[in-house]
């Protein structure tokens, strides 16, 4: 047994070893071989053009490192979506708490605190998770390979949506806020907030890194005008403190639940100011993204990202209590503006002033952005569910931008659906996928405690703690998150989720009863003794004579078939059989219904059941032709007949083409 | 050199013969085949049966011969078209009389007399034809046959173009006639339309005969209620004979052209006469479709068709003149009502009278009927010209209902495709396609009188004489028609017919290069010495190993080629290559930019390079899955590779298929 390896190193030059061992072994015809083969590269098909023009030429694999991620780079990629989430969390608790009077409004600065220890908390873990899975240890590889297949099932679920959600979302509200300041985009909603998705898609299928490059900018613009903002904020709180906060709500808002228990009210605020996690456990998916040593630069690039999301939710959180005035309007309502913006507004002394305008937009400009970061786990978690067989293997295919182009379109064509779907209003979505990422993230938790106690003889008292703190935490957080959204629509993310789930189920069994038929009890390829070969003769010309060469070539009971259809044509044929293949015979099949196919049928049928099991071939001679104006006057048998065999088994059809201009 | 002929009576049993020496050579094994041949016949897929409820099942050509017709089942078939011409021929020529005086009405019956004349020459001509072509003797054959080639294409043009456009004239013109009887279908008219068009076209798949005896009650009934209608005028007439006739028309119109030449106006009206001569070729196109003895039971039918269309013609045109009462409105005027049927009126007593009602209805019928003998001749005229090269070839073939199907197909949708487009106003094409069908019958006449100066020795004198006879008079009629029609139109059939015999020239070309190309020196089947096989080997599994058996028994020079998209995989691949396979080569292709098809594009470009001239075989497993959900699964490369292999010489591409479930 022997094998050869034909690398050819840039699809241009053949190397040497290929045409030495495996065609001829002669040196000579490499040479030859080889220059010839810089003329016909696939690379030249208009299509194939339009392609690379849109999405960029071909990536060896030789250059994937390039593609990786440092820090800096990494930072904007896979924290957009949970630093995005500063700009709504605090105002999130606010609305909740006025619900049940002004005085609980301060309450929100604690509920940000404990939010922020339970971001500390699950930071950790998946920093514990990075270093134990540096070949990317997303929730759906963690609970999979700890819990088993089910619970991965379940994450790899949530997840999914999450991502699908988190794009819809994301982009319909930055386009929402861009809308708000520029009222006149207001027809454009729809278009615009397709076309962001598709503009995403699209820098994301030209690349990871190049993604990153292309929305680093508006990233760090947020973090450094929200950290400008809140400093300014901070200067002047302490050179004048202002005294007592007015805070206005809809009218008849405040209050109106005072009646409920208070535990029950601020059970719903945390609930609400979860949405600052969701992302969190962006980067442990991408660790692969990351330059060498991933885990090192991930693990960094999470923290940092967990220690700026710390900052700014707490900074935004304080100021939206202590600035004299705060109005907490519904969106629908037209007075209203976002408290970011009120703090922005203080902070830089007015809704004028050029501060204000670029907190506006770099807040606009993250919401939208939050998108990319699912853009850059959703097709890595999708080809690592297809990997294991729980959906269509294409999207386990990298393409040659190292991108698995098949995920980023599905996920834009899904987000875009969505967008559409809802005609731009996910706001009520907004709060309710929180329920699927804290799935997620207690399933990985806990599955991170069983790696861990799977470890015997080391101790890792301190790493189980943290996550079994994690899983514990996170878990109540998804109990919570059901349990006060439910009725506000969690339920239908239980609905997706089981959805989803039953499709990768379905999927799979599919896969695996296909593997089933396909390799139970396998033998070793045996020697074929005979095989009986027809070659299809309407008449004698070029096409048809290479068609018998041919057959005569696969086997020695190599047999020709004419059909009927006119009579002269036939005469003609058997005129001249003797002249041009006398050593072959000519089988002349009648035709009483003057059908071209059903004689040929019934002949092969009656081959197969005369020698059960040996395979026949159908020799068919096709006409390929250029133009489509010819292709109409060519009667084309050969498809047809292929379609008419196809239902036969053992029988194995071959087209000999021959060119016409 | 030996061939076996393979009978295979009624697509059910084999015969004898072929398993004798066609299989095997053992007896045993046919009566094995044939038996089971009884399970598998063609018959049974869904469409297939849809199919013969529509168009009824295949016809044994054994059977041919009950599909032909007799006079009496002929008449109706190939006459429908001249003798509705009846019913607005002496109208028209009216028409255009009253424009020069009242006085130059009286001339109508001399001009119809004239047209008899003419009728009794053509018919007289084409009843030489049909004896001297008894397989046939269409204009287009005559022309052909003794003016050469390009006389020939016009003569087939002018009648193609000319059935087109009976069938949409003759069409429109009924259903305008049977809505003006029931306005209340009016905003059914074009439905109304293309439902007959698709109604004929249906009875026609189904047989000429099956059409035929659906349409002879019609057109007999046509035929009888007019005869009745002018024995009971006559009866009428001379019991009372009315006095001086007043006619009335359009205002302004009578005498409108009093100012041009008499003979002019004279010409016109003839010319607008000569419509009662469409169709009267018909017969002559359709002879094979007679009983035997051809010629007899055609040139029969020709000439009682003759006789019935100059009975009717004259009488109808004699009482025009002689009812008391003719108004002469346009068609538009909702005052209208046609000559025929105020005769009818007149002859039965008012338009209470059944009598009456039977004549309209029985008009309608077969204004709609004579678009039945266009379908009876394109389908025929088509096959010949396909037959020639001068149109594509499948309207050359025979379908399984004994018919020429793609020809009926064409001719429908052709037609209703005027009508949509016309908005079913064609009443203004009415009297053009004269000029056409004038050009076909000079162009057959004057063959015919180079077919007899060609047959020396014997004397032909009186056939000669009346054929030339009838060329020069239907020549002399195609030049006035041009002439006085062609500010009317006319000149639309010029271009048309231009167009049509480009495009034969373009078919004719095309098949001729093709046929250049397949056959000049062509040199008997060699025996092929070498050739390479490559088998597409994704992983190890049962299909991929029956292609691996198939590559071997192909040639020696088999091997297996791998593409390495994921390493693991290959690896495997390698691992289970000693057992599975051990005697064939493995060559794995690396994929730098993850494609599957480029390394294998480039593997048979270096393999074509390095044995120029030398045939390679592509072997491709193919998995054969039943349900759609399936195929989606199923990732397809066969389907791409043989598009991207198609453009390649000498590369032969097998499918070797598994089947899943």
């Amino acid at each position: 047994m022997w094998y050869i390896h034909f690398r050819s190193k840039d699809r241009r030059r053949i190397h040497f070893g290929f045409c030495k061992d495996a065609v001829t072994g002669k040196h000579a015809t490499h040479q030859f071989a080889s220059t010839k083969m810089l003329v016909n590269t696939g690379q030249s098909t208009p299509l194939r053009r339009l392609k690379s023009f849109l999405i960029g030429s071909p990536i060896h694999e030789r250059h994937a490192h390039n593609e990786r991620l440092g820090v800096f780079a990494g930072l904007p990629v896979f924290a957009s979506d949970a630093l995005s989430s500063c700009a709504y969390a605090s105002e999130a608790i606010l609305g909740v708490l006025v619900l049940g009077s002004i005085a609980l409004a301060s309450m929100q600065i604690w509920i940000a605190l404990i939010i922020s220890g339970l971001i500390a908390i699950v930071a950790w873990s998946y920093w514990q998770t990075i270093h134990a899975y540096p070949s990317g240890g997303g929730s759906y590889i963690v609970a999979s390979k700890n819990l088993g297949e089910k619970p991965g099932m379940v994450a790899g679920a949530a997840l999914l949506i999450d991502y699908v959600l988190t794009v819809a979302v994301s982009i319909a509200a930055g386009v929402a806020a861009l809308v708000s300041a520029l009222p006149g985009l207001h027809p454009y909603l729809l278009p615009l907030g397709v076309g962001c998705v598709a503009a995403i898609a699209f820098a994301n299928l030209r690349g990871v890194r190049e993604s990153g490059a292309l929305f680093a900018l508006p990233t760090y613009g947020f973090l450094l005008s929200v950290m400008v903002m809140l400093v300014a904020c901070a200067i002047k709180f302490f050179q004048s403190p202002p005294g007592h906060q007015t805070l206005i709500a809809e009218p008849g808002a405040i209050g109106s639940e005072a009646n409920l228990p208070l535990i029950f009210i601020l059970t719903r605020a945390f609930a609400a100011g979860c949405t600052a996690l969701t992302g969190i456990e962006a980067v442990s998916n991408g660790v692969p993204a990351f330059k060498k040593p991933e885990a090192d630069n991930a693990s960094k690039t999470l923290l940092i990202m967990a220690a700026l999301l710390t900052v700014l939710f707490l900074g935004i959180g304080f100021f939206a209590l202590h600035i004299p005035h705060v109005e907490l309007f519904a969106a629908k309502n037209p007075a209203y503006s976002t408290v970011l913006s009120q703090i922005a507004a203080w902070g830089f002394g007015g809704s004028k002033a050029i501060g204000f305008f670029v907190v506006q937009f770099a807040t606009a400009a993250i919401l939208i952005l939050a998108a990319n970061t699912a853009f850059a786990d959703f097709p890595r978690l999708a080809s690592l569910l297809a990997r294991d067989g729980f959906l269509p293997r294409p999207l386990a295919r990298q393409g040659d931008r190292l991108v698995f182009q098949n995920g980023i379109v599905v996920l834009a064509a899904a987000s875009a659906g969505l967008i559409l779907l809802f005609h731009g209003e996910l706001d009520l979505l907004l709060p309710l996928y929180a329920v699927g990422v804290f799935t997620a993230f207690t399933l990985s938790q806990a599955g991170m405690v069983v790696h861990w106690l799977r470890r015997k003889g080391e101790k890792h008292t301190l790493s189980i703690s943290v996550n079994l703190a994690g899983a514990v935490a996170t878990g109540l957080v998804a109990v919570i998150l059901l349990v006060t959204k439910f009725s506000e629509g969690a339920w239908l993310i239980l609905v997706l989720t089981s959805l989803i789930y039953f499709m990768f189920y379905q999927v799979k069994r599919r896969y695996d009863s296909v593997t089933r038929q396909l390799t139970n009890d396998l033998r070793p390829v045996q020697t074929v003794k005979r095989m009986s070969v027809i070659v299809l003769v309407p008449r004698i010309h070029r096409g048809v004579l290479k068609a018998i060469e041919y057959a005569n070539f696969l086997s020695a009971d190599a047999r020709a078939v004419h059909v009927v259809i006119n009579r002269e044509s036939t005469e003609t044929l058997k005129s001249q059989w003797a002249e041009f293949a006398p050593n072959t015979p000519l089988i002349i099949l009648d035709s009483p219904y003057r059908s071209l196919l059903d004689p040929i049928l019934d002949y092969v049928d009656a081959l197969r059941e005369a020698k059960p099991g040996e395979m026949v071939t159908v020799v068919i001679p096709e006409a390929v032709v250029t133009k489509l104006v010819h292709k109409v006057l060519q009667e084309n048998l050969a498809a047809q007949l292929k379609v008419a065999l196809g239902s036969r088994q053992n029988v194995i059809v071959s087209n000999v083409r021959y060119f016409l201009d």
